[in-house]
């Protein structure tokens, strides 16, 4: 038996998330069949088992998510990825195909998450950005979230970050890093040339990224960690109950889930890839 | 009378583009119907004429295509943005309404409209990205594009750049400035921390951007353009070549037409403006 890893990237707009469920779409139930399909067609016998990282909200993008399954098919290693994607929509693409060891597991091998939590900040929304923004139209401080960084970071029991409906014993969790990043309106790096020569638009503004680093996160932790920071810029709430919230753990020092649309997976890291 | 000028910013993924038409849904028809409906509420007799700037094509998108429209409603100029918006798709938003001088035109008023051309050249295309991007799998010397920049711009005949079908008596126009551009795959800005911190991903590549500024541009100018820079890139089409297809106008010495999704009308400044 061969473990292959996929590397997996979506747009989450049109999928109820990623875990299988049965009567809706969802990313892990597309990939399911197709890869089901073609293992069939390749001389598979039985059921597929697919296990992936990280089960995505609905309407959380990835650009990196991660999946294993066993096969005894005999094909390069980075065929399936190409093999898999003639049988995928257009939303769901396999970026990458690996043969990996049997010993690796997309959720209990040790790894850093990357997130990235995107808010257009502009008095109207631009269509060709919101897919994949959070629009607000309040002027954000970003000085202000900028002060609010550290406190996310270190091992803390994330208890205050955490949805109802969670069932894991331990909401102790490590965040590595969490930074917040502004971009003027042009989405083309600040700074450069290109930048400031389409600065001057009717719509000045600016793009807000929070862009955080962790070895687990609990369930919508990244989406309510962007909902207190964006209470934080607009001076709504201030950094000494954001401390609290870590400290007492009460979900009401911390603020509401930000939309699942502004949030991207970005990448997995795994130790035993280092 | 006043004359109200709109700035427009749209996701043309669903648009047969912006010219009015019979049978199909353009982003002109539908902001007519909702102007038509708001001015009627608002107590406007008879028809409404609406004045686009950039016939933009089906797929093509836009952050800041300009009309105008003229009316006795009595209401403040900044707020027919809104009271569109509460009547349009998503996918399209008035980002400003102003009003402009009777003599003002969005065709003929001397203007410089800027255009950008994205391309994704990565191995496997990313589907947060493609919505607005072309991709295009093999890799692409940007350097090679760079050398052929400067061909460009001035004044010159661009019959080569011009498909057929287009009804104009003269095909001399002037390109003011002309870019190439390459950003890493995070997206975040060359150089960043924030762009370093994201670039060691699966699927390893880049975003090019190629921003274009002009007094006025023929039909589907600004993709051949891209078409034939692209090909400049990947080597098929040599400097001398493109340089022969401005001096003697033959279709056949300029590149392919680049597809529609990967354009955007980012921005038209006019001179009575500055």
């Amino acid at each position: 038996m061969r473990r292959i890893r996929l590397i997996i990237a979506y747009d989450g707009t049109n999928y109820s998330g990623w875990q299988i469920q049965e009567n809706a779409t969802t990313v892990e139930g597309v990939l399911h069949d197709a890869l089901s399909e073609l293992l069939s067609d390749m001389g598979h016998d039985g059921e597929v088992e697919l296990i992936g990282a990280s089960r995505t909200d609905a309407g959380v993008h990835a650009e990196g998510n991660v999946a294993v399954f066993d096969t005894e098919v005999q094909m390069a290693e980075e065929k399936f990825a190409y093999a898999l994607n003639a049988r995928l929509p257009e939303d769901i693409r396999v970026l990458r195909s690996e043969e990996v060891s049997d010993n690796f597991h997309p959720r209990y091998t040790p790894s850093h998450k990357t997130y990235v939590y995107q808010i257009l900040n502009t008095r109207i929304p631009i269509p060709t950005l919101t897919r994949y923004m959070h629009h607000l139209y309040e002027d954000i401080d970003i000085n202000m979230m900028r002060q609010a960084e550290d406190i996310f970071i270190g091992e803390h029991d994330f208890s205050a970050f955490c949805s109802a409906g969670a069932q894991v014993k331990s909401k102790v969790r490590t965040i590595e890093s969490l930074k917040v990043y502004e971009e003027p309106l042009s989405g083309f790096g600040s700074g450069t040339e290109k930048g400031e020569a389409l600065t001057d638009s009717a719509n000045r503004g600016k793009i807000i990224s929070i862009v955080v680093t962790g070895t687990g996160f609990l369930y919508n932790m990244v989406r309510i960690i962007a909902g207190t920071l964006i209470e934080v810029g607009l001076g709504r709430r201030d950094i000494d109950t954001v401390r609290r919230a870590i400290l007492e753990g009460d979900r009401t020092d911390a603020g509401p889930t930000a939309p699942a649309k502004g949030l991207t997976l970005k990448r997995i890291l795994y130790d035993t890839d280092q």
